[in-house]
């Protein structure tokens, strides 16, 4: 381990909430020099709280050679923070002027060959690099809370962006032991979000409605889909339950729901360009395994998480287990 | 274990498609008697194959005493099926019609104090009771896949459930090792496919509109949300990503971002009720639990679901991990 790529040295993280206390942590546990920039009052000290929280599932994860919490230094100014990064981590509040006003000024004083990724979740590349002096070498790289625990991290190119700083930016992220996933086409809220922003949106419906509480809601992802979605995503979930013939069999029992008000949003038209995309998207992803086996591995990671969920993690009262005669 | 309700003795399942299936394997892990019927061909064949199939998972869960898949026994009619049935459980397919006509035949034979439980994804319980001679037995008992090991069951009861069938339903499904979820308003789609299905319809709109394969959609859950949400769903995921103020403070950062099209899902107006809602949810769900002391939890676990994941599931392609100087 240690700084494996020897192109990046220093590291700096601008703005220091949630997310970017979170780069921070995983920078320094892979062995970089950190610089951070906030000017927020006590900025530091949450810092080192957030640390002193995330350092002990990272030194089980096992640090890299030379992760030390001291190689991490405050400046007072976006100059200090940047002039000398090879790379620099944007963490800003979710506002376009702001990130704008903040990226100009990095833009400003960094060197000419670092890559400027930003963490936005939802603005789109083109927009932020408007106006910057080397756009090429924005890029969006979107991570997820704990940053310093999940391993995705979405990289978006924007209409500026140089083919190399996305090949670079993806072997950086490779390397601190992220799976960067680069989005094929750039718009509002990335992928991840914006899956995750439909649920949520139908979760603060059905609360909303009076369909469920907030714990109820929880529940019901949790103590079904939830537990299939650490292991697979929603197509290949659904290539599973089609039976023997996957994908193919749950489109034809499935589809016509697509018309039904299952949810407030309205689905796409259920085209055979769309079904071929879908079919023969997790036939190929299946690759040579056959449903039997991708259902053997499901099961025993299933009845292994299950038993992971429980001693972890306390019950909700949603479903409050009665007591009953055994 | 064994027979733990001494009111619940022969189970009788009704259409033997996957989730048929999985409830036979489940029932008959627990120790029950099962009686099935399915008119298709090569039906009882099928389940035996699925029962090999699940049988080495519910083994390693831990079979009830007596557990044996010899105890069940497949009918050539409905009638002989349900008659001395104490639960009925129907699975046919997701077709109002064929639902209402199987749900009649069941009610003109199943014994008067049996529960008739539907596995119906969708459809709302008071339809399906329309013209039953008992409707006040027949709950909605939707269950996920695979049904033998996941726990989550909605149950969902119409304008003519008796009290007293939701409760009796309660008992029995959390004495065969599962969570009942009764939800508090029947709607189409229930409550935990309505969160899936919005998460599905936005994928297929991903997918048509060129942004991402089924594979990429697959690997933005997997390895971002996916993981969270075996352990917490939406709603205090979002709490913990709010820092120390919670959801208080997520709402007021991310709130303004519901206007956004990061769907296609329109999002209801955050209203003080709503938010009030929401934000009480999630400090009485976690309760005494600080937030740092919740995070703690959730990074435990999270660092020991990544090596089971990394462990049991091969690399999506998706992200290939570039090769890199360690």
């Amino acid at each position: 381990m240690g700084n494996r790529l020897s192109e990046f040295k220093k590291i700096a993280v601008i703005g220091t909430g949630v997310i970017g206390n979170g780069w921070i942590a995983r920078f320094l546990a892979q062995g970089f020099d950190v610089i951070a920039f906030d000017p927020a009052e006590g900025a530091q000290q949450r810092t080192q709280k957030a640390l002193d929280q995330a350092w002990p599932s990272l030194v089980k994860i096992g640090l890299a050679e030379g992760a030390d919490q001291n190689r991490l230094t405050f400046m007072p100014t976006i100059e200090q923070a940047v002039c000398e990064a090879d790379l620099i981590q944007e963490n800003v509040p979710e506002r376009e002027e702001l990130k704008k006003s903040v990226l100009a000024s990095i833009d400003a004083y960094a060197k000419e060959d670092a890559i400027i990724g930003s963490s936005t979740s939802g603005i789109m590349p083109s927009v932020l690099q408007e106006g910057l002096k080397h756009p090429e070498r924005l890029i969006v790289a979107h991570p997820f809370n704990p940053v310093y625990i999940l391993p995705l991290v979405e990289l978006v190119a924007g209409q500026k962006t140089d083919t190399h700083t996305i090949d670079r930016a993806k072997s950086f992220y490779a390397s601190i032991g992220m799976k960067p996933l680069v989005i094929q086409k750039e718009i509002e809220g990335h992928l991840a979000d914006r899956l995750m922003e439909a649920l949520w949106r139908e979760a603060l419906h059905l609360v909303n409605d009076g369909v469920a509480t907030t714990e109820e809601v929880d529940a019901a992802i949790i103590y079904g889909a939830g537990l299939r979605w650490a292991q697979m995503g929603p197509f290949l979930t659904f290539h599973l339950a089609g039976g023997e013939k996957g994908m193919r069999h749950m489109l034809e029992q499935f589809g016509p729901a697509l018309k039904l008000p299952w949810t407030k949003l309205e689905a796409p038209e259920l085209t055979d360009e769309l079904k071929e995309k879908v079919i023969t998207g997790c036939e190929s992803h299946a690759g040579d395994t056959t449903i039997a086996d991708l259902e053997n591995k499901r099961n025993e990671f299933l009845v292994e998480l299950l038993s992971l969920v429980k001693s972890y993690w306390p019950e909700t009262t949603a479903t409050d287990n009665i007591l009953v005669e055994k």
